[in-house]
C-alpha cells in the first residue's frame, strides 16, 4: 500500500499537509483536502481511521424514493437491511442523497472520508454522478434495483420486473383484456426500462399487440395519473397496468372521477403491494414485491462483496395478488363515460 | 395437511394400504407405491419420515458432468455446497442421475420418499424429464446452470455468461483479431444458449461480424475439436473461443496437429478455468468460474428457498484470466500450413 510519503511525493506538498487532508484538520483548504482524498483513493491508500473501523460501518444512500414511515416503499427495504447488518454487528447509517450531493463529492472518497466499509444504493437514477463512477468504484457497493457492468466490486439486487410485469399481463389476458395499456414510471431508470422492454415481450407472448398510444413514462407518484389516464381511456385501454401502487392509486381516482367504475370497467393492476394496496378502493390487485427480503438480500450480497465473492445479481420472485381491482374484461362501448 | 385417510378416500383403497406405500413395504406393488406417493405429493401430505429428518437431509443430483477428482469441473461445485450445508448442520448426500432414472421416478416423488429436504441440480439438461417436473414442484430446489419460469420454489444460480464471452471477446479484439471463432459445448444446455447468444451479441457490440462458418456446437470434451478445427480455420478464425476448458485444450492439440502455432498463429481462449488451464502448453487464456462460491451459493439459495424466500436468480461475475495461449492478430496468409 503507498504511504502518506507516496502521496505527498505525487502531488508535490509536504507530508504534514497530506495527514491534515486525511484527517479533515480545518486549517487547509477544501480543495485540497478533496484532492488529498481523491489521490488517495486513486493510489489505492487506506486511512488508519478506515483500517481500524473496517468490517464496522456500513452506509445506505437513498434517493428518490419515500423511506421514513411503514407505509413507504423504501421503509422495509431499510429495515430489512438494516436488520440482517446488525445481526453481524454491522453499525449502519441512512443517508438521503441528491444529485448536487454527488457532483460535490467523489463517492470513494466520501466512503473514504466517513470510514464506511461498503454501502447499499437505493433509488439512484441512471444519470447520477455516483452511478457514473461505480464501473470503477474498488469499494464494496451493493445496488437496489441498478446494474453495473463487469465490476466484481459492485452488484445489483432487486426483484425480477420480467416475471412481475408477465405475472400482471397473464392474470389480464386470461381475463379476456386485449387492449392492456401501461403506465409506466419514471425515465432515467433501470426498473422502469425493465417493465417497458418486459411489457412489449410480454403482450407479444400473449398474443397482443403493444401499441404506442396504450403506453406512457409518469413518475411514480398518484398525480402523474391525470396527466396520461384520458388519454388511454380515448385511445380505448380496457385494462390499465401501472408501474407502482402509487401511480395505479391515482388512475383508480382519475377513472373514479371521469365516471368510470373499476373493476366494471376499467382494469386496474399496480406493482409494490405497499400497504396502501390493500386499502384502496376498490383493494388494488398489485404485483408484490418482499422488501423486507430485498433489504436482506442487498445486505448479504454487500457481505459477500466484502469478502471478495462477486456476486452480479441477486433477484427475488415477484407475485401476484389477486384483489378486487381487476375483473373480467367487458366491451368498451358498454362503459358509461359522463 | 391432508392425512392418510383422505389419500385412501382419493384413491379408493384402505388407510393401511396407503400406509405401505408410503412407507416402502415390499407387499404392495410397484405401481400402486409410486401411485401412492404421487398422489401423496398431489395433495400436499408429508410424512412423519420426512418431517423428522426436516432440515437434516440435502441432495446433490449431478448430470453430465464429472466431479470425482479435484481437477474436474463440478468437484469444487459439489465441495463449496457440502461446506456451506454442514456448517448448518445438512447431511449432504451426492447421487449421480441418468436420463433413464428421471423417467423411471418423478422428482417430486423420489424427493419424498428419500426424504430429502430439498436438493441442487448440477448439469441437467434442458429436456431432461425433470426440468419439466420443476415447474410445478413444491420442494425447494436450486438450479445450477438451468432456469425454470415463476416457479418461487425453484432458483438458478451460475456465472453470468454474457458478461464472460463479453470480457474474452473484448481482449480477443483488443488484440485486433476480427474472424473470431466460436466452438460451443452441447446443443440442450441452458448455458451453451447463453453463451452463443452472448458470442452474437458482444460480436456486434464490438463492431465485429459473427459468421455461421465461424461458430459450432459441439460438446464439453476434448474430443470436440478436431471435427470442427479444420472448418473453423479453412473459413479464416484467427482466434478461436470455447465453449469450456476441455474443448479449448483439444483446439490446442488440433491446431498443433495441423501445424498452426499457439499463440503466434491462432490465439485460442477457454471457458470455466478448470486446473488443467494453466498446465497446457500453451498455459489457456481463459474465463474463471469460482466453483467453491457457486457451491456456496447454490447452498445459500437452497437454504433461502427452504424458509420461503424466493429467489430465482444468483449471478456471479466470471473474470478474465489472461496467459499465454492469446496473442497479437497476424494475418492469416502469413500462418505456415503443414
Amino acid at each position: 500500500m503507498p504511504t502518506i510519503k507516496d502521496i505527498a511525493h505525487r502531488l508535490g506538498i509536504s507530508a504534514s499537509t497530506v495527514s491534515k487532508g486525511l484527517n479533515g484538520a480545518s486549517d487547509i483548504s477544501e480543495e485540497l483536502r478533496q484532492l488529498v482524498l481523491d489521490t488517495a483513493v486513486e493510489m489505492g491508500y487506506t486511512t488508519k481511521r478506515m483500517k481500524k473501523e473496517e468490517h464496522k460501518k456500513l452506509c445506505v444512500f437513498i434517493e428518490n424514493m419515500s423511506y421514513e414511515t411503514s407505509s413507504q416503499f423504501g421503509y422495509e427495504v431499510i429495515l430489512g437491511f438494516r436488520q440482517a447488518a446488525l445481526r453481524d454487528n454491522w453499525d449502519v447509517e441512512v443517508l438521503p442523497v441528491t444529485p448536487t450531493f454527488q457532483t460535490l463529492e467523489r463517492y470513494d472518497t466520501y466512503m473514504l472520508r466517513r470510514g464506511f466499509s461498503g454501502a447499499f444504493l437505493v433509488g439512484f437514477a441512471l444519470h447520477d454522478d455516483w452511478m457514473g463512477q461505480l464501473a470503477a468504484t474498488n469499494i464494496p457497493t451493493a445496488l437496489f434495483d441498478n446494474y453495473v457492468l463487469k465490476n466484481p466490486c459492485v452488484g445489483y439486487v432487486g426483484t425480477d420486473s420480467f416475471e412481475g410485469i408477465d405475472l400482471a399481463v397473464d392474470h389480464l389476458a386470461a381475463l379476456g383484456h386485449k387492449r392492456i395499456a401501461f403506465l409506466n414510471g419514471s425515465l432515467n431508470s433501470m426498473v422502469s426500462d425493465h417493465r417497458q422492454q418486459a411489457f412489449l415481450e410480454s403482450m407479444e407472448s400473449h398474443g397482443l399487440t403493444p401499441e404506442k398510444a396504450l403506453t406512457a413514462y409518469g413518475y411514480y407518484v398518484a398525480d402523474s395519473a391525470k396527466y396520461h389516464v384520458p388519454r388511454l381511456l380515448d385511445a380505448g385501454a380496457t385494462a390499465i397496468m401501472c408501474g407502482n401502487d402509487l401511480i395505479a392509486s391515482g388512475v383508480i381516482a382519475e377513472c373514479a372521477r371521469m365516471g368510470f367504475s373499476i373493476p366494471e370497467d376499467i382494469s386496474v393492476v399496480g406493482f409494490d403491494d405497499i400497504p396502501i394496496s390493500a386499502q384502496l378502493t376498490p383493494a388494488l390487485t398489485t404485483i408484490h414485491q418482499d422488501r423486507i427480503e430485498l433489504g436482506k438480500s442487498g445486505y448479504y450480497m454487500l457481505s459477500s462483496l466484502l469478502k471478495r465473492v462477486p456476486i452480479s445479481k441477486m433477484l427475488l420472485r415477484p407475485q401476484l395478488v389477486r384483489r378486487a381491482s381487476t375483473a373480467k374484461c367487458k366491451e368498451r362501448g358498454m362503459a358509461i363515460r359522463t
